[in-house]
């Protein structure tokens, strides 16, 4: 833990900050590399020189580069030089480690002057029991905001919320809150608008900051505030109140509690991290991956993945039976057997798209009654627009392969039915599984494949029993 | 076009503006019948008076909302009281509709006062010969700051900003700056920072409102404004600049030309536009669709799907070539033709788990060097764990229906591999392709399935043809 001046490297070794990132903006293998080095050295003073100029993100993107053991180390060698919100910058299975690792008073005293919803960003991945106890060793006014926020239902706004806010009186006037803001030490680090509030902290109107500057010393609060207002509701779910700031164009907003008491702030870097993380969830449901991140270990990976796989396993082996009904047909034409896997691969691909579009136009809700129908009628032309366009194409390469026309045939007309099925089931499965509440991006992969590949098969399989006489 | 005073709806007709919205937060069907009967009856104040009150996002919707003809009706109707920033709402094939129809000189007069990046968003569909006979009927200075926002590339930080801005010289003091801002009637009609720049409109330094408010009227802009500076490119794309507003929570940046000079200012609701955008695209480009809106038409959406749908029949038919050399084993034993479709689709399925975790991985450029061989490791230990377990449940399964136990250990053997190599696969597909330089999320679902499927089969029958001895 000692620091050698005399070993500590010169300007030229000197770490350019400008570095800290490669052309790829990446962190830079060379800079991690001194990092490195410090550590292994055990040169604390070094390590707290490169990392406490780091804006939090880039020390979270830090922090992920490393190895479990080197993060432990660095928090352990920064001690109370260490700044926590990087925790709030990494996934959360690299935090959750990190804090498992770190005693409780060493997490209280990081979290202590944190803003309140980084606080609770760290401390909503805790225990319950560790929690309290990190709790009962912060300040009161602190552990009480704090606890306001963890009673919130996760992933509501008023986990997401920031408890500092500016809040003013109507009858003062804006110089007499210029001074105000001039003198109040004890003010949140950023803030974009200014809440006006009655006695019972109901909100009465806001005002912008651009809109304060350029209004008068002797202006009245109450004529300038803006009293058509957006609030939140504390409970609501963080992906409407994302809706609400992507709508209206907001930078910040309030939350208000059950008795229209405002509680806290939503501000828009928060809401960029909703909307990144609600688009993120939608591909990933749409690959039946669930809450996964690429810093999760092999057996949580696994975890997460082996329950998709199971029902993908379970709807394949119900396949698996349709084709089964058809085996005699098979074994008299073993040319059905190369065939079947295309049309059951062009429908899987067709309603994949259809499905697609509409899980995205359900999440921005762009369905409305008149747009549904003329969805769900131009799904089902461009299903038999695109089956009469490939039936073509298979059939003539049907033919030209096998040197039989009529198979050419009969595998166009199982294209047609199956694209115009993958189209229909593209949209009426997210449809129906949004009209039932379910989320249409968990599941609707898994329906949509089955029923084409069901169809795909039985369609082609039986078809050409019948019109070669097979059965 | 006449408005009757007469039989103009009482107040028990109005409508209630918080009834815009039904409870899932479309636009009310009976909000929209109000409106489709005054445009149907012509009633132009009427249509104004309920369009005029509503947000741009929200007349955005409404114009969703409706038919093509009724748009248009609708936008004619208005006239001058149309605001055309509602057009930067709505999907562009909508805007590039209603810009056909409208005659430039409406157009003109429509983006005249707007804001320049809504009105560059509202130019640049327009075909080049209508966007400069729009431009010259322009004010000089609109006409000159729009064309040179045109002039940079699309999708780039210049084609997004506006280029209103506050910049002071840094000479000043805050009552000076304040004194500017609370005469100066030619402001932007928001901002969140001002810019301090020399007389080459070089940025020097910036300074937050919230900190500006906080300071003393005779303090120097100087000593107050942050020399810690982000700035954007004009040239640079859109995607990263938006990684450095979610990377660093900016709310404002300003952008700079090849000459470093202070053009324009990005805000963030353009930037949650762009991750928006962004996110959608790699959603859709994952699953074969390109850049659809639900709003195109029919042939449109035709000619937008085919092309991945080929590219899909020529892997298919190339797969089914791989099926085709074991036709002979198959018609020896017909229930090879029954399971194998079990073996691709469960590779197919784990391979684009892998694949869609790798390619948002590689979107949030979270992939550096040792994470990159870290998440490698994983994926192919996954892969096998995975094909362990999969290949125990298929080989009961089997095992059972066809009441064979050969049968059960060759198509567990075919599993192992299938999802060792679907692991494999989905990693190397996407980062190999990020290494070409071309977006990951374009092929890698059809080069994953189509190595997953042609493994599969080949496997499969093949181990089969081996084990039975039936080549």
């Amino acid at each position: 833990m000692s620091t050698d001046t005399e070993t500590a490297p010169g300007p030229e070794a000197g770490i350019d900050p400008d570095a800290l990132r490669d052309a790829e903006d990446r962190i830079s293998p060379l800079w991690l590399e001194r990092l490195r080095a410090y550590l292994d050295a055990g040169r604390a003073d070094d390590v707290a020189a490169v990392m406490e100029p780091l804006h939090a993100a880039d020390a979270g993107d830090v922090l992920e580069s490393l190895d479990a053991e080197e993060r432990l180390a660095l928090v352990r060698m920064l001690g109370d030089r260490f700044d926590y919100s990087a925790l709030t910058e990494v996934d959360e299975s690299v935090r959750v480690e990190l804090m498992d690792e770190l005693p409780n008073a060493d997490i209280a005293r990081g979290v202590t002057g944190l803003d309140s919803d980084d606080a609770v960003a760290i401390l909503e991945d805790l225990e319950q029991e560790d929690r309290d106890e990190v709790l009962s060793q912060l300040p009161t006014f602190e552990r009480l905001s704090l606890k306001r926020s963890l009673d919130f239902p996760e992933e509501s706004a008023g986990r997401r919320m920031q408890t500092d806010f500016i809040a003013i009186p109507p009858f003062w006037t804006v110089g007499q809150t210029i001074d105000y803001l001039r003198t109040e030490p004890d003010l949140p680090d950023e803030f974009y608008q200014i809440y006006v509030v009655d006695a019972a902290y109901q909100v009465l109107g806001t005002i912008p900051l651009d809109k304060f500057l350029r209004a008068k010393r002797a202006t009245s609060i109450e004529s300038l505030m803006n009293t058509n207002l957006v609030l939140v509701d504390a409970n609501e779910d963080q992906e409407e109140a994302a809706r609400d700031f992507e709508r209206y164009d907001l930078v910040e907003v309030g939350v208000v509690d059950e008795s229209k008491r405002l509680v806290g702030v939503l501000t828009i870097d928060d809401i960029v991290d909703v909307i990144h993380e609600e688009a993120d969830e939608d591909i990933k449901l749409l690959a039946g991956v669930g809450d996964e991140d690429i810093s999760d270990t092999t057996v949580d990976t696994v975890r997460s993945r082996v329950p998709w796989l199971v029902v993908n396993l379970v709807t394949a082996v119900a396949v698996s039976f349709v084709i089964g009904l058809f085996d005699g047909t098979i074994e008299q034409m073993v040319s059905l057997a190369v065939l079947m896997p295309i049309v059951a691969s062009m429908g899987g691909n067709a309603g994949t798209q259809t499905m697609t579009v509409t899980v995205r136009a359900l999440a921005m809700r762009e369905l409305d009654g008149r747009r549904l129908r003329r969805l769900i009628t131009r799904e089902m032309v461009v299903g038999l627009a695109n089956g009469v366009i490939f039936a073509v194409l298979i059939g003539l390469v049907t033919w030209l392969r096998f040197a039989d026309p009529q198979l050419g045939v009969v595998i166009g007309l199982a294209m047609v039915i199956n694209l115009i099925v993958a189209g229909t089931a593209g949209i009426l499965i997210p449809i129906t599984l949004d009209k039932l509440k379910a989320d249409p991006a968990i599941a609707s992969a898994v329906f949509v494949t089955t029923i084409t590949d069901t169809i795909g098969f039985f369609a082609f399989l039986g078809i050409a029993g019948l019109w070669f006489g097979l059965f």
